[in-house]
């Protein structure tokens, strides 16, 4: 099971080494770049906290210990992720600095990620719906023409694949279990279904990477996403929404453009505590 | 109704004027005068921002506007204590400092008053328990030596008084009220009780403050307080909960020496997130 962070997390300053430069990108792109990096990393670490917040309290040993790996996956995956915005950034921020010293409207993680965990349903349907497309996306990244990307999005993928499993898995044991847990599955779906759209919207950003080569668009990432969703839906007996309207598409709005929910400002009001009360405090 | 921050709020700094020094403390005594300061701040001060949590999310308008009105009190009165706790400490803390950067461990405030606010009768029974004492407090500290805690005393007396009037009068109406409300009020009431006992207690600052004859002893102030809540309590049909184990009372625990629960340091991380993110903001 990939779980706590390890030996072998590749280093940043390891990824593409001398022998395989970085295209230097220009500086259109460098911004891309970074966004589509804060993004991603934001993505984890959001997510991460969120799952974070079940240790010591998940219905079952087994499954606290489960949420706790994947919170520690994802915030490795963000280390590197984050990382490696800031080198590419070049404003000699780190991945602490850029995790624990933005305020909300800085970061760009999806608005799905950051709603609240309520029962435990409801977190692994929001964990379904992120999976699906986070292995999409890191199944994209792999053949990125940016081999740094490339290399984080390979050790990435398998966590994620590993993720995505387990939690296709118990949304069908969930949606075709009990009429009880039946029927919260599909509240949760209900609840977090208007938050799916904005995983595969394209904005400027998205659009300098495809013409780059660096990242396909997320809007070409949906029917695979499409695909996946419906298959577990029909499996664990659950009524697929449907159209609906979707929260934070619009030009202006959206985590990804930095305009969030207030579940943010809460999490990360814990999550920075000790980084903003004790600055630069170390272990 | 005694609300909002007005112009009738002595000034710190017109407080025991030149007219009427006040009197020159030992160092011992200059101590526990600060201890027993940020204790009574501490208390409005988590207090009022518990109240706050409820602004926006109330049952009813008219009880929005009254927990907010109340946590308002709470907060000015607060600044009183804490900006005069700065003043005798002499180390340049403003009532700022104090309420937005110290941590958990430096806060004095009762863990009942840190308490979850849960639901509205638990809200509710926990103001209750804390105006029955609170009244004693500052009654107490009306007639205190120290002409500058008597000032301020005198202020927080009158809406303490009224605060106390009104969590009285909707325990009677929510435990003598319907079967769900009267069954949710002792839930609540078995809740904090183990919690009470910590405001009755005497250490050495207090025994200190008493010799000096500032203030008397929190022991002293049980016996009314005793009688104030068994009459409310048989007046709403409420079963007293007796004789149970106090939290907190140890030699070493309990908020008024700094051993708080978990809950306290959540609340501090919401509180103090904007002073903490930008340091020396100002309005």
């Amino acid at each position: 099971m990939p779980s706590l962070p390890d030996v072998m997390t590749p280093a940043l300053e390891t990824l593409a080494p001398a022998g395989q430069p970085a295209p230097a990108p220009q500086e259109a792109n460098r911004d891309a770049l970074v966004e589509w990096l804060l993004r991603t990393g934001d993505n984890a670490l959001i997510l991460g906290q969120r799952l974070s917040e079940w240790c010591g309290h998940a219905p079952a040993l087994e499954e606290d210990i489960a949420l706790a790996n994947q919170a520690l996956d994802l915030i490795g995956q963000c280390q590197l992720w984050l990382g490696l915005a800031g080198a590419v950034e070049g404003r000699g921020r780190t991945a602490d600095d850029l995790a624990f010293l933005r305020d909300a409207g800085a970061f760009r993680n999806l608005l799905l990620v950051e709603r609240p965990n309520r029962d435990f349903g409801h977190t692994l349907m929001r964990q379904f719906l992120f999976d699906a497309f986070h292995l999409e996306l890191l199944e994209a990244a792999r053949a990125s023409s940016d081999p740094r990307i490339a290399e984080i999005a390979a050790k990435a993928w398998k966590e994620a694949a590993y993720h995505l499993e387990r939690s296709a898995d118990l949304v069908v044991r969930l949606g075709d279990g009990s009429a009880e847990s039946h029927d919260r599955m599909q509240a949760a779906l209900a609840a977090l279904w208007s938050f799916t759209g904005e995983m595969f919207t394209d904005d400027d950003h998205d659009r300098a990477l495809a013409d780059a080569g660096v990242m396909p668009l997320p809007s070409s990432l949906r029917p695979a996403w499409d695909r996946t969703v419906a298959q577990v839906l029909d499996e664990a007996t659950l009524t697929h929404p449907g159209e609906v309207w979707q929260q934070g598409i619009t030009d202006m709005g959206g985590g990804k453009r930095g305009v969030h929910s207030e579940h943010l400002g809460h999490l990360l009001a814990q999550m920075q505590f000790l980084q903003r009360a004790y600055p630069g405090a170390r272990w």
